[in-house]
């Protein structure tokens, strides 16, 4: 008697199913893991541009479209995707079904354009397998248990689906297909020798993926963390495998250092002379989460003597400076001016065996003191080390940091590498 | 105590909708009905070609797109439609909800790409209209009961879901908004002096609309008539009224004839030489209709003695001349000879006058012998009669016949006209 199948959920990306080339390839793929005796769920986001263009359709009609029907409209993106992906494979020869959010049971809350997964009743997904079909689901909606209105995840959020539904299902993995060949040791535009990383733990590639790795999207690898999902990130381009991104305990020994990675999308916000008196940081950071700022680096210069004005410096997204300014603005007359510096960056190393090596941070403040580069803010997580610098120094300081922790592909190898994308098994 | 707002079902067409500015302008005719104290429904196509090149995409796959899959990708156009028209609506100080075929409660059978409704459930959009909302409807397309997947109504099928939902709320009127002010006596590009008409009957309607009348979709006059709801065809371009659709009781005394119509989208098939024998002509027709073909006029020459062999000839839209040919080929030996022609047209007369006018078939005949154009084929109905007619000679033949009838704007006009869309009362 031959044994359940493994179910693989497989995500493709925009630019993997950019057109029908495109589309036809992914099928293939799906096909192939089909008859390799896998049962075949695939989640896809919205070709190429597509996203973009309702999005910017939206704008045309409103300067504040409305959130729901901001869902309704960009929620078609991915259907499309689906609908297409499925006459592939019938094509060839295999059934096919696409299903919506709501029909593959992805059930959400009701915060339209960022909603959370709250429940996964996958019913039909597995009426599908069991009539022996490869299911399509459209990634990065749902539906609202309260309103049964068509819900968004927010951008990327088609990894997300694909990790809840590896998730609800008992997949063996979720591979997670884009057009970069895995997870690098650093950007390869900015460091040639960068190396694709066989092998990263949740948490590294959680630290990676806060501090401007972007392959995979934070949240999805937080939800394949708790629920223990091993992804795959690969290319849909190539057949070499990726890189695994599994739990601590499966990852073998590590080099104390992973990956060097880098954002230059932040600003800097300084509030200068905060009155020193209780309770005003507190302040200051709810009006910021009431409006949506997320906040990254935060510093503050104590005042040398009791009563006098501090000063507090935070980091956020580009995009966030005009709410971040405006919340404080609104809190009345709490400082003598907010100046903000949109020309900041953020390097950042991240490592699972930083834990166990002291002296790291001395190494990277040493390497870019060494390259005359000021750091202006630092913060840290017990794997990874963020120096806020001028952004024009982010990639010298990308390389120093890339060379000196000895991360490059020619530094790793003890073989000649066979080709560019050569697999390099751990260390 | 007010009385309940009067529900007005507003459907507006692909030209309609096609850009921001016109989606403005439909929202700004949805919000005057509701100032004016309406409850107003408003259902969408897609949006200009959307349509076009969603059917395009799914050829760039597939030779024979599955249909299921079909309806879930063409689906998608009317939602965008709708969402980005509730944008603007919201945008304008008012409230709006958009919701899918499914979400509206059009609830159709399996029949992929050309499903019927069986059932209106409309809870969701009277709750929308309770709550003070303008309710937006995607057009075309609805959910089948027993498979609970997305189907789509064929082309046109927007104009039957708003009738069906004027039907099911109970509407006052169902306002079909496309590119043209309303229904003409002729075509106007071919006759410049074509009438707007101000009422026609149902029946001419259906008449017009199966001989060539392209403003409505045959099957929503059918339902319109069925469940007595008034249409008015208008422009969304303009504001004066349009032509109204009314049950011929309603309509008051009318001219002989309404109106011209014309045909170049037909082809006729001869079959030669079938063996006259009982049942064969039921064959031919039963294969026909087994291949979804729809066959338009007929004609049979009967064979001078017993058992000698007749012809029979019939016509069918252009692009169902190889189905046609196909299902007869696949009766086996049953003919001498099939033989098609692409190059024929089609004129009418329709009206409702008609009937106790004798007299009319000899005048059309008569109109058309004048002018040597030769009537190959003839089919009437109490109300119509069609010649069908070499393609090219199709616009004279309409012209001619408008012009005998005295149809034009200057012939049933007493006073002057002040303006090409002048309203001109039924006469």
């Amino acid at each position: 008697m031959p044994e359940r199948d493994d179910i693989v959920v497989m995500k493709f990306g925009g630019t993997s199913v950019a057109g029908p080339e495109e589309i036809k390839r992914a099928a293939r793929r799906m096909v192939a893991a089909r008859e390799a005796g896998n049962s075949v769920v695939a989640v896809l986001s919205a070709r190429g541009k597509t996203t973009d263009e309702l999005v910017a359709s939206a704008y045309e009609i409103s300067d504040r479209p409305d959130p729901r029907e901001m869902d309704m409209l960009l929620s078609t993106g991915e259907r499309i995707s689906c609908a297409l992906a499925a006459m592939a494979i019938n094509d060839m020869g295999h059934n096919a079904v696409s299903l919506t959010g709501s029909q593959a049971g992805i059930v959400t809350d009701s915060s339209h354009t960022k909603a959370k997964i709250i429940d996964v009743r996958a019913d039909r997904i597995r009426e599908g397998l069991e009539e022996d079909k490869i299911v399509l689901v459209a990634g990065f909606q749902g539906v609202s248990t309260d309103s049964r209105d068509v819900t968004t995840l927010g951008r990327g959020g088609s990894d997300t689906t694909a990790v809840a539904l590896a998730a609800a299902l008992g997949a063996s993995v979720c591979e997670i297909y884009t057009d970069v060949t895995g997870v690098f040791s650093a950007d390869p535009r900015i460091v040639p020798n960068a190396r694709k990383l066989p092998v990263v733990s949740f948490e590294e590639m959680l630290d990676m993926a806060s501090s401007g790795a972007g392959v995979l999207q934070l949240r999805s690898v937080e939800y394949a963390r708790n629920y223990n999902i091993p992804i795959h990130c690969r290319s849909s381009f190539e057949d070499l495998p990726g890189t695994l991104v599994l739990p601590e305990s499966e990852t073998m020994e590590r080099p104390i250092i992973t990956a060097v990675t880098h954002s230059t999308d932040e600003a800097r916000v300084t509030v200068i002379g905060v009155k020193d008196e209780p309770g005003i940081a507190g302040r200051i950071f709810a009006a910021l989460a009431e409006a949506n700022v997320n906040v990254d680096v935060i510093i503050q210069n104590e005042p040398v003597h009791e009563g006098a004005l501090a000063d507090l410096s935070f980091t956020v997204e580009t995009g966030d400076v005009v709410p971040a300014t405006d919340a404080i603005a609104g809190l009345g007359e709490i400082c003598r001016e907010v100046r903000t510096d949109e020309k900041i960056g953020k390097v950042s190393i991240v490592g699972a065996g930083m834990r166990t090596h002291p002296g790291v941070a001395a190494k990277v403040f040493e390497v870019l003191g060494e390259k005359a580069i000021n750091i202006e803010m630092i913060s840290t997580s017990s794997i990874r080390i963020s120096c806020v610098i001028q952004a024009d120094q982010v990639p010298e300081a990308v390389r120093s940091l890339h060379d000196a922790f000895d991360l490059g592909e020619d530094q790793i190898l003890t073989e000649a590498p066979t080709g560019e994308h050569h697999q390099v098994a751990p260390s």
